[in-house]
């Protein structure tokens, strides 16, 4: 049994630090790293993939809107031309790091605004799948189970991976619980826990009703925000390995 | 024998609109693409790169410091990582682009200040060379004779390509006569053209002084900006072809 | 009878050159002056209020998302706080260029999706009326007649004027006809300054479906994005005097 | 006897946040308000306005070369005409929301390049004067001693005020020793206390080399990056109201 530990990393822009990237690098499999358009100026893009390397850690894109002031957070309407050039233009700037250091582009996770546009929007979701397809189809798309971004992944056949939220309750459909409901976020670490070993080791979680949902997810999304949050991964990854897990990148994981 | 001409294209910016490039482009051999620091966001540089494929154009980057409020024509002063790092961006940037569309980056040629401050900078002239040997080696630096550019290419054994401006007046060592200087810049076509088929044929430029200077230039510099810089385009491709001068890209060009 | 003329002016960007400024300017009475996130960088703005003060035409500001790359034309979903602030920011930031050339900010006109946005969306159209409340209750908002714009004028008490466009159909609640249906843009340019005189005149407009429409604006919006669209102004300035119409800035045309 | 504390402030952006603003806002009396080029977005600079007057401290711009990449600490080569237009720019953004604020602009305290440029280039000092000359000649420009922004604050007839450097060592000719030199930055929160209150009561410092400097400095540049920057302030400020000094704003300091 593998699983791949994923996180936003490389988030920094000039003098703004954010993140402790290196507190948290050692115990994660694959990194999400930001391009510069909402976080991620080129000196950080070339420190990140390079700290990745040393690690041993697979590198993935992390595009944005280009929305530096609002951190991609806020909804853009793009056209689907805009949207592909803007994603290109972003995997091939990281990708520029990526081959200094010796490394290939593992997997492309879309960040803020857009990771949740392309969620429900087919159009947007598209626009990542065809970057990816014009661009490198090899590269895994990261992304929300049985969302639109899977949908037009397997239309323009290229390879989906999808993630699972440690401390997030699931509806009985799959998607997440709206933060603004009780119990929509999961404050305890033991129970984050045992429900991410019980998702790789059997399959499925519990939902906010109490059903039992099928997940087949690759890899759980874990933060590097602040301390709790690199505790909360040490912890993760430890009791993994406890249960007989074993914690690889995406690309082991889908060899199985 | 052959020579290149190169071009800056691809320099717009979302509404702002600049340069001829349909015109120009079925004139030239090799294309110098924005990749968004001075001008050409990435649905630009995406629809640059595609013409320049269809009309068998070579494709390099043309890397400019952040300032699109400036053009780029303003100098900066940065450090070399941050100056390798920048200039791996924009190329790793185009690089999408150039992949999606089936083809290399050919070379790499910076624009306005980056390019004149790698002319006589030792230290910003090695962040070029070091982008292209830790990205790919074979793209080529594009830029003035027997400048600090050559110097560090030379040294990180990356190929250059000397550039010939046809309507710029020489100084004895190779270096252009300042613009503040009369008779400086050459209006007159036919004595611009034939500079130019001098240059090729014989390796040779009569200077300001009236000295004969040795050049071997691979390519020379020509514009698109406005109707009469793409006449002259034609005027200047159509001569060298009747005197038996192939016009072709700078890897034919050093083939020979 | 009095009539004002608007018309979006200084949206050049550093090298990037748009709009016939100095052609249109005499024709017009007052101009919406770009701040920096759509177009206008700081240089370009010094340069507009100066000429709109040597032409006696009165300045507006005109605020943008911050759009650079896609000229602030795409939805942005931003917060009331976000928005208010932003605008503000324009303001101020244009303020200083009209009070350092001696004059006053007439009123504010938003730009592109920001305007389409606050048409519609009651929030957008209150961060606007805000921004103004809160930095000067005497800038006037000039935007859609029966507009979510007029609502949020009228609540926070801030003076409004409506726009006429002069080649566009109406439909019979005033709103655009939209432009996908046939005959929704006017290009007999007699029969779009017929509709300007008899709105000025009579106050009334002929609808798309052919009935008569009441409608009470103090302005004309007009373009001087190219030859053609300068000479329009030209004709609809020169036919209104010819009728006895009085062509004024705002301020003029609300003491009537 | 009074002195002047000042601060950088609101340097935060969009969700990149930097500085202890809450903690040491209490302690100072005037405040330099990043104005969005080198870090203060637009919604950063409202809220940090607001905190000021509601700690009654005095505001002031902190404009800076356009390079939020490089926190506007690289050396950028402007014109005269763009280093003015951004600079006013900037101050009128600022401007917009201490006036939404009830209060008006005391002082511009130019950041980071652009202070060290204006320190030593008569033409960058000249455009931060001309700006405030141009928008509000009221406006008060602080910097170094006898710096080139000195010499051209009283050639436009713009109220200069002097800032000393608690933890800096001084040359004979009121330099600031160069940060390489062992000695140039004094640790010992004590001996920079001293030389603050000896400063105020005295109008001297002692140089690097033992000599005794005159000064004339009517506020003291302090900073609230950090937990013991923030506890120097609080030590300096009581130490000096101990010996008798009081703190308040430049203009309390100017009126003596």
């Amino acid at each position: 049994m593998f699983i791949d530990l994923n996180c936003d990393l490389g988030e920094s822009y000039g003098s703004f630090k954010v993140g402790m990237d290196e507190e948290v690098i050692p115990f994660v499999t694959s990194v999400n790293v930001a391009c510069g358009y909402h976080g991620g100026d080129p000196v950080v893009m070339e420190k990140t993939v390079r700290m990745a390397v040393q690690h041993g850690v697979a590198v993935g894109a992390h595009p944005s809107f280009p929305d530096l002031m609002g951190f991609g957070r806020r909804d853009m309407k793009l056209t689907t031309d805009e949207a592909v050039a803007y994603v290109k233009y972003q995997l091939g700037a990281l990708y520029a790091f990526a081959r200094s250091a010796g490394t290939e582009l593992q997997h492309l996770k879309a960040h803020g605004a857009l990771y949740n546009m392309a969620g429900r929007d087919i159009a947007m979701a598209r626009a990542l799948a065809r970057a990816i397809r014009e661009f490198d189809s090899q590269i895994l798309l990261l992304g929300l189970p049985n969302s639109k971004m899977e949908e037009a992944a397997d239309e323009l056949n290229i390879g989906y991976v999808q993630e699972f939220f440690a401390d997030r309750a699931y509806n009985d459909d799959g998607s997440l619980v709206s933060r603004s409901l009780e119990g929509s976020v999961i404050h305890d670490t033991d129970v984050a826990v045992g429900r991410v070993v019980r998702m790789v080791k059997e399959g499925v979680v519990e939902t906010y009703t109490g059903k039992t949902l099928k997940l087949n997810c690759g890899s759980v999304c874990v933060h590097g925000d602040n301390a709790s949050a690199v505790s909360f991964v040490k912890t993760i990854r430890a009791e993994l390995e406890k249960q007989g897990v074993t914690v690889a990148d995406m690309r082991r994981v889908i060899a199985g």
